[in-house]
């Protein structure tokens, strides 16, 4: 059977983690092989990345930034998603090229085209066969992740102000809108069992919908 | 008076931080403000990234590569080059542009192409003035670096084949045809003194041929 690419999209606190557990432990009860991974830091080369992006404190230029990120994408799908895929294991990845379009595409100073034409050369046109949209507004979201950040200490993404996260909310909606063969959109506030529900029969639309081996 | 920006390139061992010594000793000489830098790891956030790339004993995919030098060279770009440029400084750098085609676009899998298209959106379109090649025959240059690495130690580009150093310098020399503009060729072979009496002249002449401020 063919291996599905699934994206987990959304801002802060939206619940993708959870999300991608509960459909990882779906497939697995279903039998199928299951490979869940993250962007960005994956590998050990993207670790490096991720602590850089993350952790610093000298302000990063939006070009630096995003060939960062794209970077770690590169050697994330070239030498796990690929791999994975070929292998039969399902991707479940929390974030990929979208969070990029909608992170440095819109927040900042670059335009969603020209942060597209990167990551599709990056990851040499890679992209999912389903992206789950968890739509959750800001304010909500943060609140949920700063709850969290008491622990772990906020990052450099969480500090940007309010206005940055709604432009990136904005920048996932208006990619939903204009690719939406692959995407569901789901309101990241409802029940996470009804969510789970719905992802899952999203998911097993698709599997029935693969041609046969 | 405009100021100008010259790069320096050549494969290891070919003695561009010789030469770069020599023309700001020259260029300060004659009261002229000088801004020495390099490529890869200027900045703080390229230092980081110079160590990810250099260091680093995992393999790294070419593309992930081309983008992690296409980063540095993005934030140095803007946080230091244009800065300078535009307070009147002459900017020496040691390597830029052209190493990433040669190193990227020629020894491995990419193409010139799309790594000169990938430097060109990093730096916002931002070239030399004049170039500066330093050619030589790789056995010849990497022996005199090896000679240096004795006491630093040998690093990943260094540990590359032959047969790669050589695709490198016939992509330099490629380069210089594409654009004789802005390129000075020079034989690293011949004496330290005629190289630094060479470029001083040909950086005379552009300077001459600025138009007045």
């Amino acid at each position: 059977m063919p291996a599905l690419f699934i994206a987990f999209e959304g801002g802060e606190g939206s619940g993708k983690s959870t999300q991608i557990v509960r459909l990882r432990d779906d497939l697995l009860a279903q039998g199928h092989r299951v490979f869940a991974t993250h962007e960005p830091g994956a590998t050990p080369v993207g670790k490096a990345i991720r602590s850089l992006l993350l952790d610093t404190h000298e302000p990063i230029t939006p070009r630096s930034e995003a060939l960062l990120f794209a970077a770690d994408r590169a050697h994330h799908v070239q030498t796990e998603i690929r791999p994975k895929l070929a292998e039969g294991y399902h991707v479940l990845c929390d974030r990929y090229i979208d969070s990029s379009i909608a992170y440095q595409g819109t927040g900042r100073t670059l335009s969603m085209d020209e942060v597209e034409q990167l990551s599709d050369w990056a990851t040499g046109g890679l992209l999912p066969d389903l992206t789950v949209l968890l739509d959750i507004a800001p304010e909500r979201g943060l609140a949920r992740a700063g709850g969290r950040s008491w622990l772990s200490g906020r990052d450099r993404l969480e500090r940007e102000p309010l206005a940055f996260h709604e432009r990136v909310r904005q920048g996932y909606l208006s990619l939903a809108r204009r690719h939406p063969e692959r995407y569901l959109v789901l309101d990241a506030g409802r029940p996470v069992d009804e969510l789970a529900a719905e992802i899952a029969a999203a998911v097993r639309a698709r599997l029935a919908e693969q041609p046969p081996p």
